[in-house]
């Protein structure tokens, strides 16, 4: 006998990053000529020396960082994230309206669980993160692909079509995964009047908010301007990861910014599914807040020099075109008259590299997907980016 | 205008420990008799300094706690877990057939988001444990409960009237919570046998099998013999977790163990949820089970001291009536003409003791949860039972 698999589960695509992966099982990559992996927005380095004390610190003299939290997370973080949000954003965001997550994944999927039952449908522009369609799809919601063209902008009056009766949600990722784009302010308030107008919320996912090239915590301004609507709870639900900006992917900790009256109704979900964040991962996010300001600037300064070089090799490269390029990401078309998941396969073989195709970002059967290949450049230093584009120079399908 | 909700989850109800710790705001308890919380099975102690030095060392020094693992879990304690529970239960349980989850309550949601749809139907004996019921009530399945009688052991015979076409899984909890019983081996093969003729899923949490009064890791024994079957995983998947044998509730590590490919299929939801489990937590872990055998024992020991004392305890106590009595917990009936959630609201006024009413663990309106109590007597010590025994004595309702 077999046992039983819910069928939106068996539905649901195997996990892009670790397929990817196994196309590298059984390839011989020389010293000389390493495997080059620009598939996964993971930091490879570890989080400053301050931080990791700070965690073997609470470890070895903190009785609470072993024991039960609040389901919500640690007051003292809830309120840091509120401080500085609103400050950032110059809004007026309160700690109870802010909740601790064990990673931004868990935030997506217990906003959508609080909002989505199954049947009901939400929309994301395309291309998209994938693990954001693999929830909806275990959840048996409905994703409404939004097209983006070229520019990787989605378009608030081309969504306004796709809202229908079932509509819950419109997420948007930005500065976007895949997409590497930065949203204007003017997108995410169209989208925000959009929602609010059909009642629906409007969830920005901003994990690589550290890292946009517009403005930053040291040079001041701001990457929009929703949290100066005195009202932004009635619409809008932020997301938030620690894992990037102060490299503690291991830890497990995100953020959701949202309305108390959603929050406390996502406390079930989260009280059911994780009881609590981990401790010494809000502990360690929490040091990271207070004191690594400067220290995140600057490894801003350094993927903003590496997203440079991505600009000036794609432009010197004939026949790739770089659509988007920002956050952790380049997201390129690629100029050969061979499916994106081949050519992945193909680039992993004779040249060394491992990318994702767009197919792994975009509906099933996507023309778009077929020609367009994302680049996590932020796990590779200039010189890794300078041996990548050698690389793709002499590669002939 | 509000947001939507998705109406599953607006209708499950709140998290049943957060709901009683309201009854204590605005009491006061006067220093000479402070609250004895019995509420939440939650070890009040932190885990031993080994333990602890273990994750602070790792936290300095080791550069891959900070980072992404593999989904599944780290694959040393993957493979510690399958080492000991081979040996203890005499069975064969490969490292491929354990994953590691953010705690057991993940465990839970990821194996039942695995085996069942909306629509879909779980057995769970009544009383169950509430976070059980509340995820099928967020992901739209349907629980049928299992009556269990003054035994509290549930009968393999009694589940099969309820199993149906869309039923995909039983669930188990030994040693029990909220029942405190410890079920039978025999119990536990008839409802394999039950499961396995209908091709549905036996799901057996053991998150108390450390505190099992029949056996240990030093007196030998086993709980029950469902490993000794060579194809236990067609139909057994068991749920562990970390918290309460080290102390480690902060930290959030359990796991599943079960077929290697229903665990591929779960990868896809914990890829989602979680990315990976906190590595520090499951540094901690593996730490525990391979120098804390000895301590857990002495853990153990005293629990069953606690244990000891709580039956005394009632035999000597007009007209309450023990029903179960082992893991962390006490199953009482009260003699009072007076529902158990009233009942527990005075005796936080009257008495001083928070306990969780039946009516927390039972179906809405179910008539046996309105004479029962739960009483998580592991959070206290044989003092504070003779204490809480003393004030019981004297309450009149």
């Amino acid at each position: 006998m077999t046992l039983p698999l819910n069928p939106n589960l068996a539905a649901t695509e195997l996990p892009p990053v670790m397929e990817a992966r196994r196309w590298t099982e059984g390839v011989t990559f020389p010293p000389d000529r390493p495997l080059i992996n620009v598939s996964q927005a993971a930091p490879v380095e570890i989080p400053p020396l301050g931080l990791r004390e700070a965690i073997a610190e609470a470890a070895i003299n903190d009785p609470d960082a072993h024991l039960y939290g609040p389901v919500l997370g640690l007051p003292a973080l809830r309120a840091e994230i509120a401080r500085q949000f609103s400050a950032a954003y110059s809004g007026a965001i309160a700690p109870g309206q802010v909740a601790i997550t064990q990673g931004c994944n868990q935030a997506f999927c217990a906003v959508m669980a609080t909002l989505a039952a199954p049947g009901d449908e939400v929309i994301l522009p395309v291309p998209w993160y994938f693990n954001h369609k693999m929830w909806l799809d275990m959840a048996g919601c409905t994703t409404r692909a939004l097209d983006t063209g070229a520019s990787l902008i989605p378009d608030a009056g081309a969504a306004r079509a796709l809202i229908g009766p079932k509509t819950r949600a419109i997420v948007l990722v930005t500065p976007n995964n895949p997409g590497g784009v930065e949203y204007p302010p003017e997108t995410l308030a169209a989208f925000r009047d959009l929602a609010r107008e059909h009642g629906i919320a409007l969830v920005i996912d901003e994990t690589y908010r550290d890292f946009d090239s517009r403005h930053s915590a040291l040079t001041g301004g701001r990457p929009h301007d929703l949290f100066l609507d005195p009202d932004w709870a009635d619409t809008v639900i932020q997301l938030y990861s620690f894992s990037k900006a102060y490299r503690m992917t291991g830890h497990r900790v995100g953020s959701v910014t949202a309305s108390e009256k959603l929050l406390a109704e996502m406390e079930k979900f989260l009280d059911t599914v994780a009881i609590c964040p981990g401790q010494l991962g809000q502990i360690g996010a929490l040091w990271g807040m207070r004191n690594l300001t400067q220290w995140v600037a600057g490894e801003r300064d350094e993927i903003l020099r590496r997203r440079e070089a991505m600009i000036a090799g794609f432009g010197a490269l004939t026949g790739w075109k770089l659509l988007g390029c920002g956050a952790y990401f380049a997201y390129v078309e690629h100029p050969f008259d061979i499916a994106s998941d081949a050519l992945c396969q193909r680039l992993v073989r004779d040249c060394g590299i491992l990318m994702l195709p767009g197919t792994f970002f975009c509906p099933e059967g996507s023309d778009a997907g077929r020609r367009q290949i994302r680049i996590a450049f932020a796990n590779i230093g200039t010189e890794g980016i300078a041996e990548m584009f050698a690389r793709l120079r002499d590669f002939r399908p």
